[in-house]
This record gives structure tokens, C-alpha cells and sequence, in this order.
């Protein structure tokens, strides 16, 4: 990562930060523990990589408005809600997570149920505090509905589910790109074309925009699967060979490393192609999709 | 209940499943078990009084338009994910409901969080088709935004968080009231003012609208107190007295059976009075509030 990089990256986050704890729920009422609970799962921390791929995509195509604020918290708050309930003891059971007790760990497994309830449906009750700010916008509407169809059983939940009854059976290349797509791609895909909309993007260019975040998801996540097999303990921060540990198929296991590393070069290659191809620039955005494909953690 | 009522009550109730049934989702692809979970959860029955409410609010201030749909269906859909997360074993842990098993008994426990979270979900993707069929109305996204802050942590939620806290301790009345009108007050106050809204109600109109659902919500409340004391388990289909096993405040514990009637007596009256004050009027609307508030079980 070249220091100029690196740089604009930290400023950008501590930006986004800032936009997301301006929409977080005043800790108050008769129902303050799970409003502390919400709150705390999203300070948890993160890459904040949904809304900065989304404000980058909105700024790209010439978006200067505030009324991608409220879809920028919207869309981490929904990919908060997915990890406090995956984290819950009747799904993956975890008790850490990035070195923090999870939500149920730290607050009771009814309070974790009803943290990630919070989440999803404060998500959408921000999401559409922008028609307030801009009464007009005919794009806010199209917006909101790609979130609740990019986040639900059509998009990232659908993967979640294909992913849970996959468990521990042998698992077709047709099915593996399913869930990666959906629970990793979707919510990428969202962040990225809702961007471009709320921006005025053609329909051609958000068409382009959809597909390279969606090749971008799909990269991603063969990439964890590399990693899994590649990295160290040490590197990653999480244990390494866990997937083989848990019989999990992944792209590794059904096309050996070199294939996967081939299949990750390909599509990001493709995802980035797409992006340069567009009138409009945006250097960092580009950087971005290439850190995120290149990661070593 | 007359019969006319009666009659009239089972039509509006088979028009409402039929619209329900429109927008549930298809069960096909990978992620099919969970969405059958969803269907199953909806298709377990009820009164269907929400969208009743709405639809009824909805046709007194002269709507004729299929906008109103996509938000009874959707408020019918947050109504039940609120149920079947409800049952989880981390919650109440309930088996059965309406003699039919619960969601996470039927399918197991992550499939019950799964197809809650679909549900809420797929409510607001449904209720989002409404600028589909009316690109330009801008009381959509005003509605939108109602439906969200009446079942978040505001509304709906908060009041399950403020109960499940409560549990075992001696409650206040303020809190007590601020539990019935969150949970139970808050969805009908969402069903009758979106209704409002989208008929074009004026903002009286829909201030008035409002507050007579959370005073028909709070004496609908406090009447299942009532009957928990005064009931036979054969009359309500449920054990009686659980209230008093389970040390439970309620309007009864708080006030006595008498008082508490009393209560309701004042409430519903009031609450009617509101409705029948406005210049349009919906005698099926009246009776329904009047049946709902004074029924046996």
C-alpha cells in the first residue's frame, strides 16, 4: 500500500465514521439497553469498506449532496445486523470478534436478537430520512428499494441461508458462486450502484457499476478462501485452515490454490476494467478495488 | 358480534389474504427453505388487523388505489417477524402458536432468526414496490418512513426490549404504559395513519388518526389483562392466569380488574370519538374498533 494511499484511506474512514455516529440512536427511553447494544456493535469497528465503496462511487459520478449520508449508515448498519445474528449461539456461536466480546457474548442472547432487529430495521428508518432532505428526488425511492432487495432473501440473506443448509454436504461450483455472490456480492453491489443512482448515473453506467462491485464481491471472498490456505495465524489475526477443518467447500478446495489465485486476478482485472472504462475517474475508488482484492489479511 | 358484521368482516378478511398471497415471495433457488419458513410464518393465520385497519383507514378518506397493498402486505410481514422471533428459545421460548408449530420448531432455530430477519426484510422491499406503481406520489416515502419508526427501536422494538427488561421486576405505570403503547400501540398506529396518509388525509386528519389507534392499542392491551383474570382457558384458547405465574405487572395487578375496565371503557370511547368526528366516515371501521376492544378472547 503506497503511503499516498494509505493516507487518503485513514481520512476518508475517519469521514465516514463521522457520518455513521451522526445517525446512531440517542442512548435514552425505557429501552436503552439495546439501543447501547446497537450502538455497540457497530462501534466495534470495521473497514467501513459499504459506505466508503458507496460514497466513492456517489462522488465518482459527481454526487455532492448530503442525502448519501443517511444510505452510508443505512448500508453499515446492515452488514452490522448480519454479523450480531451470525455471530448468535444457534449460528456460528462466536464470542470475539476483531478481539471484542460479540453482541449476545456481551449482552445476552435475547438482547443479540433483538440488537440486529434494531439494526436492520433503524437501517431502512434512516435510509429514509433522505426524502426529508431532498423531498423531490425521484432516485431516493429506486435507492431504497435496491437496499431492502441487495440485504434480503433475494440478495445477502439468501446466501446466508444457502450457506447454513450447505453446511457439511458437498457443495457444486453453481451453488458456491450462488452464496458468494449473494453474501458477499449483493450488499457490495448495493453500496456501489445506489451510489451511482443517488449520483444520476445512466442506467448503462449503473449497470456497469453493479456487475464490477459484483465481480469485485465474488473476487473478495475467493480471496478469503486463498488466505485460509496461504496466510499465517499470525498474519491473518483469525485462525488459518479453518475451512479444512470444518469440511467447508470453498473455491480452493474445488479448484486447488493456483486456480483460485487465476480466478482472482481474472475478475478483478475484469471489475477494474469495467470501472476505467466509465467518463468519469475515481483514482482512489480504483486503489480501493485493488487493495481489497490484494489483501493479505 | 351481528351478523352483517359478521359476513362483512369474513369478505374483507379473505380480500386481505388474497393481496397478502400476492407479495409473499416465490419458493424456488438455493435459498428456498428459508423462504418457505417465511411463507409458512405468514400463512399461520391471524386476524390479518392490521392491514384490516389500514385498508379501512385507508377507503374512509376515499383511497382507491392498489398503492395501499405493498404496505398491508408488509405490515402484516413485520407483524409476524415480530412473532417468530418472539418465540426463539432465547425469548419465550414457545412450541406452538394458534395450535400450529412455531417457525424455529418447524425448521429449526437459525432458520427461525433467518426467516425473521427475511420477513422484516421483505417488508420494506414490498412496501417499496409502492413507487412502482405511483412513481410520483409523494406520500410514499413519508409512509415508508412511518412503517420503519413505528416497528424500530422507537416503536414495536422498543417496547419488546423495554418488556423483555422488565421481566421479574416491579413495574411502574409509566413504564407499563410506555410497553402497551410501543408494542402493541405502535403497528396499529402505523396501520391506520399510513392508511391516512396515502388516501391524502389532511395532517389534522392524520394527527387524529394516529391518536385514536394508540388509545384503541393501550385498551386493546389492557383488555388481555383482563381476560387473563376473568377468562376460562376454554373461551380464550390459551391458559388463563399466566399473568399472576409469571409475577407479571399488568393494568390488572397495577389497578384491579374493575379499574382496569373502567380504563378501556374510557379509552375506546374516546378513541372512537375521534374517528367519528371526522368529516368522512367508515361504520365497518367503527365496529371493528368496537369488536376488537370488547372481545371475549
Amino acid at each position: 500500500m503506497n503511503k499516498e494511499f494509505q493516507e487518503e484511506l485513514a481520512t476518508r474512514t475517519r469521514q465516514i465514521e463521522a457520518v455513521i455516529e451522526k445517525y446512531l440512536p440517542c442512548e435514552q427511553g425505557y429501552q436503552r439497553t439495546v439501543i447501547e447494544a446497537m450502538n455497540y456493535s457497530i462501534q466495534a469497528g470495521g473497514k467501513r469498506l459499504r459506505p466508503m465503496l458507496m460514497w466513492e462511487t456517489y462522488r465518482m459520478f459527481g454526487g455532492r449532496s448530503e442525502v448519501i449520508e443517511p444510505f452510508m449508515a443505512a448500508i453499515e448498519m446492515i452488514h452490522t445486523y448480519s454479523l450480531v445474528h451470525d455471530d448468535l449461539p444457534a449460528m456460528d456461536n462466536d464470542e470475539y470478534r476483531r478481539g471484542k466480546k460479540t453482541t449476545h457474548a456481551q449482552y445476552g442472547e435475547a438482547m443479540g436478537i433483538l440488537a440486529g432487529d434494531g439494526l436492520l430495521n433503524y437501517a431502512f428508518e434512516t435510509a429514509s430520512r433522505a426524502f426529508e432532505l431532498e423531498p423531490g428526488n425521484g432516485q431516493i425511492g429506486k435507492a431504497l428499494r435496491v437496499l431492502a432487495q441487495k440485504a434480503g432473501v433475494h440478495g445477502m440473506l439468501g446466501g446466508q441461508c444457502a450457506d447454513v443448509e450447505g453446511e457439511g454436504k458437498p457443495m457444486s461450483e453453481e451453488m458456491l458462486t450462488f452464496i458468494y455472490r449473494l453474501k458477499t456480492g449483493a450488499l457490495l453491489e448495493a453500496s456501489m450502484l445506489i451510489g451511482a443512482m443517488l449520483a444520476g448515473a445512466t442506467n448503462g453506467e449503473q449497470a456497469q457499476v453493479e456487475q464490477a462491485a459484483g465481480e469485485l464481491g465474488l473476487a473478495f471472498q475467493i480471496q478469503d478462501d486463498i488466505l485460509d490456505v496461504t496466510s499465517t495465524t499470525e498474519e491473518l489475526g483469525k485462525p488459518v485452515g479453518s475451512d479444512e477443518k470444518n469440511n467447508k467447500t470453498t473455491w480452493v478446495t474445488l479448484f486447488g490454490t493456483e486456480q483460485a489465485k487465476q480466478e482472482v486476478e481474472r475478475l478483478s482485472r475484469q471489475s477494474v476494467e469495467r470501472i476505467n472504462t466509465l467518463v468519469v475517474k475515481n483514482e482512489f475508488l480504483v486503489s480501493l478495488m485493488m487493495e481489497l482484492i490484494h489483501r493479505k489479511k
